[in-house]
């Protein structure tokens, strides 16, 4: 028995992760709009006592629809919707620092953490790509520096935000006719190259303070940015050693920015495809890889590459001269782990498709629950990993296999609670601290503090 | 026996109308972000057979926090999750066209019109005030005339959004392995003066098409707007007389813009008062009055009113010398509103700060069940009001007086439907039709229309 305890998230994505799943016969191919589905796979994954579930978005329409389901209902919309139907699991959702305001969307986050009693996440990005900069009166992406540049302000200004009442700001004197206490108010008066926002938040502190703070870039922008700001981190990493070096590199730089490196928590992706023996596994991958249409993996390779369409061939291998990742404004650390797994793998375009369209470049096991436990185990033990990200290939059926089959095994190990026990933040669920208030004043007075 | 139905909403505003009603014994000072307060509203409105309950909003901590309650939960949160705890009342939250953008806006409100099952309604604000503007990066808030040409453009866009998936985009062949029909997607390609938005939603069309389609302001740039876009108008009317010019008014206006004047609902508010007796409603108005702190009022009333600080005296009355209509860039019908209410009624400073704390310019009526009932019927039959925002002085008593003891009397005058019947969107509720695609092709072959 270790007392150091997994964090498992679940990231949802309407029939699951393979880009097949949605033709497999018990799929629902409007699942992604379908607030049961959602409900059910919360429900499933605080079953298996997860830490937090987890949805990714991106404020485009995505790719060409004849290929795979696309759209999906609004993250924090459908977060709120999961917070009442759901007690314990924390609720994570992406949301863009380029097409959003600091005030609308602190604003939100607050009250989905006031409404979920404490469970709000916030994934960071800037989000990569033309298509999302057309929807927001821009012709192309701003360039990957300038976006975390502004992101690291929207930072800035949103936790001025949510700092802007102090917690006992209320004060509820009826019998004086005295509500609140405009003293215990701090507007931030934010004037910076990014964005100008005067006035105080119109939402009371929350029960977190601020919401969990997670980051999933791995480029040098991405990490530096993590080590910064993030408390829990969603990475992609195909072997155990590329993820010890991760691991170790983050929790270095957090150090380096002059915070406790146990208050980032790493989370590598991991797309669990179960049998009850390996051969079986084994089947159910390849019958998903089966479903997988080459030619629309081959046009999105393309598009992921910055090639021109119809340069690469199905039973070619990647053409030798691509470009390094500093050429690259797109989704970098995506784009040198693509290269670099086709490579080290010697894989043809065929193949690499095959691979990306499990999990998008996340690591797929295919194995027993007792293999998948293994797995996890060594990474959690072996530097690589404080959690995962369990990203199943295909939905409801992978979330529930690995609820109904590994986590038992992890609780039997010892590596995760088998039970929630009393309510807790998200916060609280991954051992991080409640942020103090940057505008407090320090009491002139101080009891004793209680930690 | 009438076929023509009263349109109820319930306008829900932490612990009531009435700027005082948090100081009463029964009311919870911090119910501005309680989840379960809200919740237990709603299912009072729902009992009442309501058509749809209002959140307003504004994207700035209004006013001074000693005075009164400040800060709402984000309303489109706090709707998505009342969705989920009720099934038949329609959920209409106010957002702002001038501190949004276009696509994510539109698919906020897509998004929660799937969740609910076709509940959604959208009150179009273009925001008032200096203090949103600089919480946005302005230095003051643009000119009236300029927010309404923004907040056009804005509908603009978004109606392209919402009809940029056909009604059957999603193919769902799983044999094939083709999930959509890209012929039926419609990116927008808008390239207007304030906006540009290039590619089609990334939410499908949802049950009602578009949100119902709310408006509020009465300025003359206002109810334009309103003849153009809006379903349903929510407005302040003091007198019979007012509302009866305001409703034909704006039903000939909805004509000249070449719109069915039944398909424009006018719903003026009410601040029901009630009492057993006439003496006894009385009291309870006179109770809450006495809770004002009347200072906090003329401060309010001097910034209405754009008067430097000091300039109004309690017992005295308005200044004879008050700039018109024309000349205020803020909220200018409500500064009509008013001015010609202290006017009319030759109102002190207080007595008009006594008015305006009950409904801030809304109609207060105290009486027994009956006066109100009748109040109610006769604007609704003499060409006033299509239904009411009912807007109760104390929360939750006050809904809950207003539907345990005037919905029975209007049930049984036949004006109110006794039980929802099957499920609707709110739409059918009020009457108003699906909008039709803006980008359908012409059948061929057209099949006879179901209407």
């Amino acid at each position: 028995m270790t007392t150091r305890q997994l964090h498992l998230n679940a990231f949802l994505m309407n029939t699951g992760h393979h880009e097949a799943s949605w033709r497999l016969p018990e799929s629902d191919p409007y699942a992604h709009v379908e607030l049961s589905h959602y409900v059910g796979l919360a429900r499933i994954a605080e079953r298996g006592t997860f830490d937090s579930l987890f949805l990714a978005d991106g404020p485009q329409l995505w790719g060409n629809l004849a290929q795979r389901p696309a759209g999906a209902l609004e993250p924090l919309t459908l977060l709120t919707a999961l917070a009442t139907a759901t007690e314990h699991i924390g609720l994570i959702a992406t949301a863009s620092t380029s097409y959003n305001s600091p005030y609308n969307l602190a604003r939100r986050f607050a009250s989905l953490d006031i409404v979920s009693g404490g469970r709000a996440g916030w994934n960071i990005v800037t989000t990569a790509g033309a298509e999302a900069a057309r929807n927001f009166g821009l012709d192309a992406e701003p360039a990957h520096a300038e976006r975390y540049a502004r992101a690291a302000e929207f930072l800035e200004v949103a936790r001025k935000l949510w700092d802007s009442w102090e917690d006992d700001a209320i004060v509820a004197d009826k019998a004086a006719g005295v509500w609140g206490d405009d003293r215990k108010i701090h507007p931030p008066r934010h004037q910076g190259t990014y964005f100008a926002v005067e006035g105080a938040l119109n939402v009371p502190r929350t029960p977190q303070g601020y919401p969990l703070l997670v980051q999933a870039g791995s480029s040098e922008d991405g990490k530096a940015f993590a080590a910064r700001y993030a408390e829990a981190v969603f990475t992609a990493q195909q072997t155990l050693a590329d993820a010890q070096t991760f691991y170790a590199d983050l929790k270095s730089r957090t150090r380096a920015a002059g915070r406790d490196p146990g208050h980032v928590k790493v989370l590598p992706g991991i797309v669990p495809v179960l049998g009850s023996t390996e051969a079986e596994a084994r089947a159910a991958e390849r019958l998903l890889e089966d479903h997988i249409v080459y030619e629309h993996g081959v046009g999105r390779l393309e598009s992921l590459l910055q090639l021109p369409a119809g340069t690469l061939r199905l039973d070619g291998p990647l053409p030798a001269d691509l470009p390094p990742e500093s050429a690259i404004e797109g989704a970098k650390s995506r784009y040198t782990l693509v290269v670099e797994l086709a490579r080290r793998e010697r894989l043809t375009v065929r193949q690499l498709v095959g691979r990306l369209g499990g999990g998008r470049g996340h690591l797929t096991f295919a194995g027993t629950p007792e293999q998948v436990a293994d797995e996890i185990e060594t990474w959690f033990t072996q530097g690589a990993a404080d959690g995962f990200n369990i990203m199943p290939a295909v939905l409801p059926s992978g979330l529930e296999a690995f609820v109904e089959h590994v986590v038992p095994l992890l609780r039997a190990r010892g590596l995760l609670r088998t039970g929630y026990g009393p309510r807790q933040t998200l916060r609280e669920r991954y051992g991080l601290p409640r942020p103090a208030n940057q505008y407090l004043t320090p009491d002139p007075d101080p009891a004793p503090a209680l930690v």
